[in-house]
């Protein structure tokens, strides 16, 4: 096994490494795409199982649209089409042909050419908002709520491994309500849901919030989103939920008979989260030595690797209870792996296993057996202990749950200790520069003000937090007068 | 509810009625692509949660790979290329930009023309066995198996509902093997574990068989398939599995290091199921009144109906008792729904649950519940009998098995009746005009023959099944001498 790049040498490049030498992706010959491996797509089926329970507990169903949006519907929501023409993979023929000039190589049939182009979709709302047109006539066909598990594309230029994909996977909630309080009402119930997932799930605490307008989703009134600090003091967005108002009905002429009779415009929320999620996943928790899963999601949590002697008995005896054990842990809704394989050794299995984040490994030796008892460790903080057989499965349960909440806790010691109030311009950039994190800060409100900070120090604000402090104060760059602080960061 | 067309007076408007009114899909704004309503979508939802399990217990998981393929790659397996370029959607441009022309108008960015083209992927081999390359060095790394959910585009011009829709949904395994016997045996345990799906949950009798040069998968060395019998007589291929031989080893370059440090090509298999087999359920079991759909995959197996008179005490007593029920059905793994709207009228509800399959209905009205009964319909045979609420949970169980079996029987006596070996070509015809289903008919092996016989008649040859007997005997058309019959069908 090859060394990892450490954090302290080289963030971007620990990163990566995790990545591939975790097993999570690999770079594809596809231009931004990456190819999901079997580990880090057991990682994603996790996530999405624990999500669509949510989702269909909360009253969604699952349905599929169409890949393609025609460009004539694409470019019906003006500032959607606006925000994502820039980025769409475009498909403008039909059929490929023998190419005349070389023996087996094919091109475009320039007779195949389409009448009207389709853009891959990069968000679904002009394609769903024009299938609703044609399921929604009375209030009784609302509220509408419809969720996609589906694949996307946005041709960015700058990619990284699950954090910025040219196609990703992500699931695209999008309803339809009879009232404005309604559809608010539901937008905030799924950035509660997105909230819930993250930090019971994936162990990492956010901060709700709304969005400002520069950063708001193209074509929505408001955006609302969770958003989880990185250990190199970076924030990363890690899902949105949108109240789109009546944008998307007015677009595609979408009225509903109401009860009074009177014809009225639906309203609208779509709200998703992505594989990118992953990202954050790896950048908040892992460490120099590879992954570090939370136990809830990871894909493996218990991997059992016997210390083998030369002696047949006690390899018979290890095995034997090896399996007892598998089983117990089974029973408990525990997955575990038995990692008998004979071709390579224990220490090297340790850090291939610590490498992929397994939450607990037991080490059991013939000794150990003698003695009624197995070294267990914990990935979080690799500390070891030695456990009684007896009962070792209610243990390892135990142990799991408390994994899970030291993970939470310390992301969020982590998160407190990284999210510092500033009240000088000189204070916000020496922060920035040596400490990173959130900043707490007064800002004028205005977009103008917004953008200088971006241009001057790459941070943006992230959100203003839902739970804010109305506070008298002054914008920490143009001195005017505001009444609250808002969350700035340079992110992911 | 608008009334449905039946099978005798126009079976290809029936199957459409069913789709749409009954629910599973619409027609989309893109040509040839459908949505998939809420309810297809769970019951699709259902077998791909079963498949998934098979596949995971037969040793494979999941990955997912780029949704594009660059041309260069995609022509790389000559024969797989020739059989998909001419349906392919091809992304030449990565942005749209403003009309000059038209306020409010997009137009493709001819400055964001892509170098290489990008065909949005019929089938994955070529991306596949490209990444493959790099994850197969020696025979440690064998056997891969690896299977993908994921959408694909083929541009087909006549579509059809479920059948044969431009983008759809299915599952693609990819496998990789040291030799050729392992890869053998792979392609046949799929095709046993689509026969075993399509039959046990499906309620599917198929006929598993290896196809014919002619109809054989682009690029395959033999493809093996399932083959279903729809209620007009046509034949529907439900599934396939392909041995692919060295094909991709040789086109990608994947060689592997063998125990005796050879370098050899290594062996692949692909198997795929799609969307399509929503409509091979449908077309099989369902009838005039609506769909029928087997218990084992049905999003909904159990509605109950209350008969609600005017009486508050009778209404609350009604109330009860379907909580009741739905509590103790729900305890057996039974899927319920309590339709207590108030809006419609029980005869209305009886059609809807019909039209859309519940596969069992229960009715419950006050003097029902006075004799401690209620009455239970079965959506297959339209029956209806009064069975004790002492003990019905038992009772319906019971009755969702018998169901599934009845549904499989009837539908393998269909296939049976319409099964027919025929020796000569007058009879060939005759029996195809007037009868149809499976022919049972010598050929001389050759694909000029088929070739005829397929122009002259329509029908292909559907498969040589596996289990075939030897049987010397003369080409239905030819008169050439023969060594076995082969199943001759028009088809879907």
């Amino acid at each position: 096994m090859s060394t990892l790049t450490t954090r302290s040498q080289d963030y971007s490049q620990w990163y990566n490494d995790l990545i591939l030498k975790g097993g999570l992706a690999d770079y594809s010959s596809v231009r931004g795409c990456m190819v999901i491996k079997p580990y880090g797509y057991a990682l994603w089926e996790n996530m999405r199982d624990v999500l669509d329970r949510m989702f269909k507990s909360t009253g969604h169903q699952n349905a599929y649209f169409p890949l393609f949006v025609p460009k004539s519907l694409f470019e019906a929501e003006e500032k959607n089409a606006e925000g994502f023409a820039k980025e769409c993979a475009v498909v403008t023929h039909y059929r490929l042909k023998a190419d005349p000039e070389q023996k087996g190589k094919l091109i475009v049939d320039p007779a195949a050419r389409l009448e009207e182009e389709l853009v891959v979709r990069p968000t679904s709302e002009a394609i769903i908002w024009n299938t609703y047109k044609g399921w929604i006539q009375s209030y009784r066909d609302l509220p509408l709520l419809i969720n996609q598990w589906a694949n996307v594309v946005r041709w960015e230029m700058r990619t990284r491994l699950f954090l910025r994909t040219a196609e990703f996977l992500w699931q695209e909630g999008h309803t339809a309500h009879a009232t404005k309080e309604e559809a608010l009402s539901e937008t905030l119930q799924m950035l509660d849901v997105y909230a819930q997932f993250a930090e019971e799930y994936m162990a990492l605490p956010v901060v709700k919030g709304i969005k400002t307008a520069n950063e708001r989703f193209a074509g929505a009134e408001d955006t609302y989103c969770i958003e989880a600090l990185m250990q190199d003091g970076k924030a990363l967005q890690a899902g949105t939920s949108h109240f789109l108002g009546q944008n998307f009905a007015k677009a595609f002429d979408v009225k509903f008979a109401a009860k009074d009779n009177t014809m009225e415009y639906v309203w609208a929320t779509s709200w998703g989260v992505s594989t990118r999620l992953i990202g954050a996943l790896v950048m908040a928790h892992s460490d120099d030595q590879g992954l570090v899963l939370p136990p809830k999601i990871a894909p493996l949590q218990v991997v059992i690797v016997p210390i083998f002697s030369k002696d047949a008995e006690a390899r018979q005896k290890i095995d034997e209870t090896a399996e007892q054990l598998t089983r117990s842990l089974r029973g408990k809704g525990i997955t575990v792996k038995y990692d008998n394989d004979d071709t390579s050794r224990p220490g090297w299995k340790f850090a291939e296993h610590e490498l992929r984040g397994v939450p607990v490994r037991i080490a059991l030796g013939a000794r150990d057996i003698e003695q009624n008892q197995a070294e267990v460790a914990r990935r979080d903080t690799r500390e070891k202990m030695t456990l009684s057989l007896e009962g070792i499965a209610d243990a390892i349960h135990q142990l799991l749950d408390e994994i899970q909440h030291n993970l939470y806790n310390r992301a969020l010691q982590f998160r407190d200790a990284h999210t510092t109030a500033v009240d000088s311009w000189e204070d916000f950039v020496q922060v920035l520069e040596t400490k990173a994190g959130f900043i707490s800060a007064h800002w004028d409100g205005t977009p103008e003000t917004e953008e200088r900070i971006k241009e001057l120090t790459k941070a943006t604000i992230r959100c203003i937090p839902l739970n804010n402090a109305a506070e008298e104060g002054h914008c920490v760059l143009s001195g005017k007068p505001s009444r609250q602080r808002v969350l700035f960061a340079r992110a992911y």
